[in-house]
């Protein structure tokens, strides 16, 4: 970490400063310029408040030459990590196709677009139980009744599941779930963060609508810090100032965290853009990026036609969508 | 709601949509013109959910006419509301001045603090227990201890006092605190919210970094549909891609809040510019933009010398603060 | 185009805007419901401000039905457009691989690297000669004598080219280049997209850093306006709080374009993501997204060790990314 | 300016780039630690391209220490700017209040509207004859003519005259204009501003709508270098993903803008809000904020009530506006 004095700060104020800043374990080496003097820290500056150091009336400017993150940090983790559940693995080459519905309805609904997802390539399964919802209103989900359906639905299928928890209270409902996912508005939830990094399940970490892509790893941290490593990271979109798409899908997110990160990377493109004619393209433009997974929303309810046309696709242009992305991959392999 | 359906639009399509609609209890208006049908839809149109009837092929466009929020809305609730914490009021005429250091520290610290502030003006305690913190390595806050000590300050002083809660777990250690504090990373954690409405504590609900204003009347709906009306909102930046201040305050809040609203509207200057020398400034300027009240970082710790110029005032600073904020209130009056 | 009047609208005002709507040559369909009242507007509301619509004091809201633009709108010219250069097409399948250095720089530079790419698979030169620079200070390109060397390059290789206008009064320059490139910072200098209109060239328009989609088809129409409908749209990156590219590549841009008007979509992965190393991922994700073409910084300076590693592909990368490209427009043919 | 190298760069790497840094003549001071190594580079860095030098491999991080203006710099020019238009003067506490309508429309607007805000306490008129507009189909303005009416309004109340141009070619036009605006679509038409440069004229600068306060600060260098120092910048909001308010106003900007520069800074609430009732209670936070000065719009069409509600305020709001606004600045005096 460097930081750069004003021009004018006084001796005593250096001394200060630095007296501080070796409390705190670190060492500081001292480049005095014409115009500025420069501090470079050395040492483990994870614990530096650099807000706290910006705010300093002496400081010009401050800056992280190490990344604040440790163990998401490919620098000391040069190899991929590879995500296992059971037979499925992601990361490293390994490709996961995550699909289902939006939310868990029905036995027969789940059954149904599960083995459909299954047989056109998909190897896990997702589907919503507990929903956040922006509005009190709005349906809140199936809760613990929806996890037993995907349950049903993994033992009909052999599919590993997938699904959104909200609140540490409700763990133990998750306990055959096999990847629990991390919603974007939870992203820093820290405590339910902490939580879950006691617990040995794969946790699928979705990057807040506003979130930078190191507080995204900072989060995958804090999972990590209480010794849970196996860390899915997910892009789905940011918020802009565009309104022809929900959200703004972020590509460069993946390689720009496969070069900070060892962490397997999967892109979710139903949720980003919120319209099923958007998602075949970016699931496509997402794989050739480099993703190490899609998550897609697959509904199946003949009964209602409404649907058609929702931010879901139907399990025949999910089909079409699986195969095609399967020679996307190999072009860039 | 008003719903447009686009050209080519099936009679059969839209009779499924119109039936659909029905079921959710909506007497559907329509209006067709040469090139277009209008749905209008009337009835209790908060539990639609827009992004599922926006996603639909035959849908052109859809146009909320009334807010999704109802007892959050001015329009049902005319008169201001004014939350009580003993013999302080906010909102309607009465302001808060809420000031108090970042994080507990110390008893000294807190005690001294709570008496400086209040000399000058404040008539609320603030002070960090619980700490959201980016990294896991940071220091978290005093936690429970934190707490303690706050009520310490509050016995010397008489302050009603507010701090953050970060995990309804946690609840019981807040039973003396006056107003409990939800942070802008936990607005959208709908559980904690959910939790916080069964209680009869009055909330600060601080908006998320990347929220619509609606957004944060939806927490505030949250919260009231379980049953508590003690909200009060808080205005602290949002994100932009201007990296001269931490956030961008976003003034024009407390007037839009004001108008679709009857909760009361404070600012917290600190927080969103991050550097002391903004603080003044954007407190007369959320003052005579016609905020309930400010919340502002105060610390005192002569011992170190370090901490001049970081984002909280000293005592002196904001005791001329208070005082100025006072007289602009008047001019606005 | 649909206004819907507040509660409490009185006759008078009703009456007052309708006659005022009719005077623009509007016809008015009135819809009175219980709690609204609805105007919808029929004939050409492409004159209609409707921000001062917006901001009547008995006007609830406005939303537009139907788009503001109309000679870039695929609803009124339902085929793809394709823009010709010689031998060269653009859109409905004809793929544009547009490539050569950032800046212009000398002749042995020029020629070398467009006889480069062009032997890997590009059909259109690019090279900068005005260049837009945020620092006076900075190197503001060779203008006209860039231009010549296109020129020279163009005549070595057959390739056309491609450079962009900063000024009106430097028309003149233009006479012999191929496609006249609209920058990102003047997509909505209006005098400037006029007077382009005039010209019977090819415009390659860059979407604004901030600007919207349907702003950038608005900016379309003022060029088409006047006369001159081969334009190419370009997505090049949007800002947002993300630090970690210069800028935010919105790949979603692509299809949302293709859905809403006729014209053909290239992207820059260069400009966009300011590194090199992002760029193959970003373009192999633009040619899936379904874009028409791509504009790729490609710089061939061996004395120059210390531009490896910049935005600017070399050559050998060039080749790999083109062949790549052409394999994946095979697969989402 | 700093630049931080990789781990790994090996002497040669280096040995180029400080080469490299010398030629552009600079002075480079190196300073190795354990793991990274830092330059200091010193002299004249505002013509380094810290984007290119950013995008080489062998560099970590770049981090200017000065800021790349200079002209425009409060450190090179300590005192604050006044910029004096015949009596009127703006800046280091004097105050401009530029008041008028959207639009000249006529005569007899015009000067009514000019009598009505100079009784007020208006300093400054304000009209616009050139007007940029998002659709070619919609009012473009009087142009010379709006011109020619505002020159009789100023003669008819003395009071200076400010208009926006947005072509260099209509110049002769502004000969008797006052002060010369450039519009938030134009503060990067850097051809425009290093025209502006060239004349003797007050320039009002705006902030775009996406950019950040050293972009505008390096708009103003433009001018500035060619010698022309008399410059107001002006706020007029930025855009985010909130929808409640058209643009969202930026008042820490003011504050920024004071301590990086000695230019005047004035602010528009009337465009960044869209709302008539927004702008008072932004136009008392702008000078609590301790704007220069402010800029409203205000219209008087007695003919036309639709106009009630707009963003304008009527004459009598203004009235009150200014004298509330006079009020607030004796207290922050």
């Amino acid at each position: 970490m460097i930081a750069v004095l004003k021009e004018g700060t006084t001796q005593a104020q250096m001394d200060h400063l630095v007296s501080w800043l070796k409390h705190m374990n670190l060492d500081v080496h001292i480049s005095k310029g014409a115009e500025v003097t420069i501090l470079g820290l050395i040492g483990d500056t994870s614990r530096v408040d650099i807000d706290l150091l910006k705010s300093l009336d002496m400081v010009e400017t401050v800056k992280r030459v190490s990344e604040p993150f440790k163990q998401a940090n490919r620098k000391f983790h040069p190899r991929d990590t590879i995500v296992e559940i059971g037979n499925v693995r992601i990361g490293s080459g390994y490709f996961a196709m995550i699909a289902g519905p939006c939310s868990v309805e029905s036995e027969e609904q789940i059954i149904e677009v599960a083995m459909a997802v299954k047989a056109s390539g998909a190897n896990i399964l997702r589907g919503g139980a507990f929903k956040p919802r922006t509005s009190p209103y709005a349906f809140q989900g199936m809760k613990g009744a929806g996890i037993e359906l995907l349950l049903e639905a993994k033992k009909a299928t052999g599919l590993p599941i997938v699904t959104e928890i909200m609140n540490i209270s409700t763990l133990d409902l998750f306990a055959d779930v096999d990847i629990i996912q991390v919603g974007a508005r939870n992203m820093q939830n820290f405590d339910l963060l902490k939580e879950l990094g006691k617990t040995k399940k794969p946790i699928l970490l979705k990057r807040g609508l506003a979130n930078t892509l190191q507080e995204l790893l900072m989060s995958a941290e804090y999972i990590m810090s209480e010794g849970n490593e196996q860390i899915i990271l997910c892009e789905r979109g940011i918020r802009t100032f565009e309104t022809a798409t929900r959200n703004t899908l972020d590509l460069s997110a993946v390689s720009v965290l496969h070069n900070l990160s060892h962490l397997p990377v999967v892109v979710d493109p139903s949720h980003a853009t919120g319209k099923a004619s958007l998602v075949p393209p970016m699931a496509y433009a997402a794989t050739a990026a480099g993703a190490d997974g899609l998550m897609i929303e697959v509904h199946n309810n003949p009964a209602c036609a409404l649907c058609d046309g929702a931010q879901s696709l139907t399990p025949h242009q999910f089909d079409e969508v699986s195969h095609r992305v399967q020679r996307i991959r190999e072009v860039i392999a």
